[in-house]
């Protein structure tokens, strides 16, 4: 992969099998978000959505910045109507990263911060290198990273996430995990692997499944309590007479391996 | 025990003080939730309702698997009306957990998978064995885990209920109790008698003021926090006009011990 | 500071460079939460909010209990109207915490109880020493801890806060860490130099930008995510047109350290 990583382009996409994968490719300048890189991974996940290739992504960065967060360039001198526009975008790739009905995983290899850390948190799952960490600092430059705690406090405890946004002192990634920020950390050198191992094993599962799973997911946690389960209740009744269902059902009753059709 | 647990129910009751044991007794098909599993726990709860001599309530299994959740015979081959009112049974079941004026806690010795893991999520406390596990692997045979997702998500955080749910993948007790799924993990030899004691202290409480907590709890985390406290307070001032608190506060003030009246 | 505890008030104040520092000083009387130590809370965040040399708040106790909650004097033989004024009157207080546009600091040494455990849970960050404890346990008085479960409920997991609404029984420093009701122990001689130099920190920060963050972050984890995002981006891009925010930007791409205005 280290030719590809070399290429002269700010994301970098790969497909191995079901998984593809987009690396952040802009370590020199800590791999900001920029409008351009809002902008291509927003046509990355536009495509994926109606890729059927496509069964799950790997989100990725090259150097020792997973990502940096907005592209401080872009946050003097500009009028309003320009603010806005970054903000919008970053929000949209936000929520496209929620609203594919594939899932999501982020792979951390270095530290995080602002809307980096956002991102981490956004995504549905993400594994860290022990040498990963994660920050908002944006306090400290006079820009509180309210964007950021929209998805961080949504992954953490509301402590742990004042802690991070009024200090915007950087956690381990041990710390990053017990706190909810990212459900496994491992050995740098095994953080490659052992993401694409995750992958795969969630690409095996029938897309039509995870496509009607995640979706559902996002929605009913919004939801008060009954009505999140009337919600799931109708999601569960579609899902169960679905093609994989019937065929999922089936073979584990008769011990057999499931064959997805989608 | 032994004895009763031998009895061909599939759920049995016993009474121990103030508190009430439902044992899941159906260890050959892995203590599956059954419409009659589910009909039986939903009569036993509204018994409860009414019945003062039940101050708490432990809801455990015989064999190594807590519950497996649904019994999947009821999933395949069946009409919409069928898959749906299998669905509305098992909400009404988790529902009727909350809405009991009582404290339920889970006591889980083995593996409790799909509706068994939302069933252990749902209950107001649980205590887990060491070796007890906990999974929602529907993706695995193409139906998502969306049901017990509500429950689940309301337990532990966002990432790590996305974790089980995309993978299927078990976690241990001591995971579980991390996340907040469980309350405490014991040794397997010590779980009865911790769950009794447990119990034994809970019940030890006035029913009056527990039938006042548990259900306003409930209600206050549905609400966003200004509502909350309204609620809480109203709840606080009828709380403190009530027989049981004049009398353990009064008890307190006094230094002697309390005489509730419920 | 030995001698200003010693003072005859029930709540001491202190500033220590932007550092306000208000002491509960009643520690024979376990710092209860009496309506003379409520409103002289309330009137000393009313004089807070509009003090520019007020940049972060230290809120601690003197003596082995950081506060017991409730005068519970005040919570028998009194009207209706009496124990409604009591919960409004600390509501008020605990929402003025939130709501003041500066990071308020719980230091607890000892003992938190009920509404002193509330207190606890509603300050923007707390740190303990390793011998501090924490509980609610009106349930053993016949009052359950209703409106402290408000603030508990939405800083520690359910099953968490159900427990020690339900038992009553006090959890460790470390266990409170865990559960995310305080962010940090330090050894108990340690305690008070490790919060003065957190709160040091965060009053370093431009006392405008935490103006904005605060306040902002509270109002969008009330609201679903989308609602939270429209929220955050309005606040950012405000956030952004302000005095320090360009100057700690400009700052930071110059290379130097920035010049608060506020």
């Amino acid at each position: 992969m280290a030719d590809q990583i070399a290429e002269d382009s700010p994301v970098l996409y790969e497909q191995e099998g079901g998984v593809a994968i987009l690396t952040l490719n802009n370590p020199d300048r800590r791999n900001v978000l920029s409008t351009l890189v809002l902008e291509t991974l927003q046509d990355y996940l536009a495509r994926f959505q109606a890729d059927p290739d496509v069964r799950a992504v790997v989100l990725r960065s090259s150097g020792p910045v997973f990502s940096s967060g907005h592209d401080l360039n872009e946050m003097v001198d500009r009028d309003h109507d320009s603010y806005e526009a970054v903000f919008t975008l970053c929000t949209q790739v936000m929520e496209a990263i929620r609203l594919l009905p594939k899932p999501v995983i982020a792979q951390v290899q270095g530290l995080a911060t602002a809307a980096g850390c956002q991102l981490v948190a956004t995504c549905d799952l993400a594994v860290a290198g022990e040498s990963a960490r994660f920050a908002t600092p944006g306090v400290q430059i006079g820009l509180f990273c309210t964007t950021p705690g929209v998805a961080l406090a949504r992954a953490v405890n509301t402590k742990k996430a004042m802690e991070m946004l009024l200090t915007g002192i950087p956690i381990s990634a041990a710390d990053a995990q017990d706190a909810g920020l990212v459900n496994r950390v491992v050995p740098d050198e095994e953080l490659e692997e052992n993401v694409l191992e995750l992958a795969r094993h969630i690409a095996g599962a029938s897309s039509q499944t995870l496509s009607i799973g995640k979706p559902a997911f996002y929605r009913q946690i919004e939801l008060d309590r009954p009505a999140a389960y009337e919600l799931a209740q109708a999601v569960m009744v579609d899902n169960l007479e679905k093609e994989d269902a019937q065929e999922g059902i089936s073979a584990f009753l008769q011990k057999r391996p499931p064959q997805w059709k989608y």
